[in-house]
C-alpha cells in the first residue's frame, strides 16, 4: 500500500514535468492552447502508453483520470507563469531529467508486474522514460533531440535498470531500491552533462 | 438494428469524406497514388484505429473491409474528378466537418460499448474524429494543422461529447441523441470559423 | 519444426537488412550512435510491431531477444565497415528488396496463423515488410520514401501476396511456396527498378 503511494506520487512529478516540456515547446513553435495541451499529454503520456501497448496491458490514464488532471495542471501553470517557464533554462533541464528516471522506474515495475523478463523490463523503463519525449519532437515536428544531442539521456535508463536488476536479484528492499534506481539515474544525467561527456556520432 | 444500420451509413460518408482530404493533401505533396492511397487511408482510419488500440478492442477495419472499399472508392473519384476536387475549396472544410462530427459520435459509441466511463468516452470520440488528420499531417511531413490553425476544431467535440453525456443519462432515444450531437458538432465548427472565433496561442 | 527454422532464418536476414538501412540513414542525418541504433532497430521491428498490434498478438520481439541481438550485430557491422556500407549504392537496395520481400512472407504467414482472412493477410504482408521503413523516415523526419519515389516497392507485395493465396488455396507445398512468394516479389521489385517502370503521380 505505502508502496502504490510512493508509485503515484512519483508519477504525478513525471506526469507534470514531461507535459511543461511539451507544452513549453509546443507554444515556442507557436501552436494554439488546444495544440500545446495535447503535446504536452502526449509528452507525459505517450511513452506509457506505448509501453502498455507493446506489454499488451490496460493503457493506464485511461482508468486513471488523474494524469489528464496533472497535465491541466501543467497547462494552466504554464499559462500563469509562461514568462518564469520559458526563463527557467538549466532547470527545465533538471525537470526533464526527473521525468526520465521517474517514469524509468514506474516502467520496470509495470513490466515486471506484467511478468516480463528483466530484460524485457529495463527496455520497458526505457520506453516509458523516453517515448513520449520522441513522440513530442514527431508532433512538433523536429528530428528527436535524444537521436541527436550526443546526451547521455536514455542511455542513463540503462545502468539505473541494471542496479534495479541486481538489487531485485539480491532481494533488497524494494521501495528503497527503487529510490535508488531513480538516484542512479539522475546522478549519471547530470553528472555526463556537466562534464561533457557524450555519445559519438554514428557517422564519425 | 436500425441503429446499426445508421452507424454504418455516418461510418461510410465520414470515411469517404476523410479519405479525399488526405489523398489530395498527399498528391499536392507529389506523393504517388500508391502513397496518396495510403495516407487516404492513414487519414480515415487513423482516429479509429488508434482508439482501438487504446480500447484494446479488435482493429474495426479488419473485420470490415468496406472501409479499404470506400477508400479505393476515394481514390477512384480523385483521379476522375481531379480538378474538380482541387476547385472545392470552402466545401472540403465542409467534407471534414462531416467526418469529425460523424467520427466523434462513432467513437463515443464504440468506447461506451467497451464499458469505458463517459469521461474516457468523449476523448475516445475527439480521437476518433482528429487523429487521422494528425497521422495525414505526420505522414506529409507538415505541422498537425488542428494544433496551429487555432480554429475550433478538435474542441468542437468536447460540447458535442457534452451534449451526448447530458442526454444520455436523461434516457433520451438514442438515434434522436447521435443525430442532434453530429449536428452539435457541425455547427459549433461552422459558426466559429464564420465568425472568426479561435483558440488563443499557448505563448501570446 | 523445419518450416519454423526456415521462418527463423528468413526474419534474420531481413532483420539486419532493414536495421542497416536505418543506421545508415540515421548516421547520414548525424544521429549519435543511441539514435542511430533505435532508428536501426523502429526499422527492423517497426512493421512486423504494427503488425502484432493491429491483430492483437503478442508483440514479437519482446519474447524474442535475438532481434534485438541482431540489430547489435547490424550495429557493430556498421560501426566497423561504415566506408564499406556507404559506398554500397545498388546493393543497399538489393538488401532493402530482401528485407521487404522477407517480411512480406512472415506477415502473412503471421496473420494467417491468428486467423485473419487472406485480404486481411495480404495486408499484413504489406506492412510488415514496409511499415518499418516509413517509421525510419518519420524518425528521420523525411517524407517516406515508398510514398513519393513512384517505384514500385509496397505494391510489388501484393502480386507476392496473390501468388501465396493461389498456391495456397491449390494445396502447394508451404515452404515451396513461400520460398516463390519471395522469389516473385523480389523478381518485381529489381525488374520494374531496371526497366524504369513506375507509378504514377497521385496529382499528375
Amino acid at each position: 500500500m505505502s508502496g502504490e503511494l510512493f508509485e503515484e506520487i512519483i508519477e504525478a512529478l513525471g506526469t507534470f514535468a514531461f507535459a511543461i516540456s511539451g507544452i513549453r515547446l509546443a507554444a515556442a513553435k507557436k501552436y494554439d492552447i488546444f495544440g500545446a495541451f495535447i503535446v504536452g499529454f502526449a509528452t507525459a503520456v505517450g511513452g506509457g502508453t506505448l509501453r502498455d501497448l507493446l506489454l499488451g496491458a490496460p493503457v493506464f490514464w485511461l482508468s486513471a483520470p488523474r494524469y489528464l488532471a496533472w497535465t491541466v495542471v501543467a497547462m494552466l501553470f504554464f499559462l500563469l507563469f509562461r514568462d518564469f517557464v520559458n526563463r527557467l533554462g538549466q532547470t527545465i533541464m533538471l525537470f526533464d531529467t526527473l521525468g526520465l528516471a521517474l517514469f524509468n522506474m514506474v516502467g520496470i515495475k509495470v513490466a515486471l508486474g506484467m511478468g516480463s523478463s528483466m530484460l524485457v523490463a529495463v527496455i520497458m523503463g526505457t520506453i516509458t522514460g523516453t517515448a513520449g519525449g520522441v513522440m513530442r519532437d514527431i508532433l512538433i515536428q523536429e528530428p528527436p533531440v535524444i537521436f541527436q544531442k550526443k546526451e547521455i539521456y536514455a542511455v542513463a535508463c540503462l545502468p539505473g535498470g541494471g542496479v534495479y536488476a541486481a538489487g531485485h536479484y539480491l532481494g533488497i528492499n524494494d521501495i528503497f531500491l527503487q529510490i535508488t534506481t531513480i538516484i542512479v539515474v539522475i546522478c549519471i544525467r547530470i553528472i555526463t552533462h556537466r562534464k561533457n561527456i557524450s555519445l559519438p556520432y554514428a557517422d564519425a
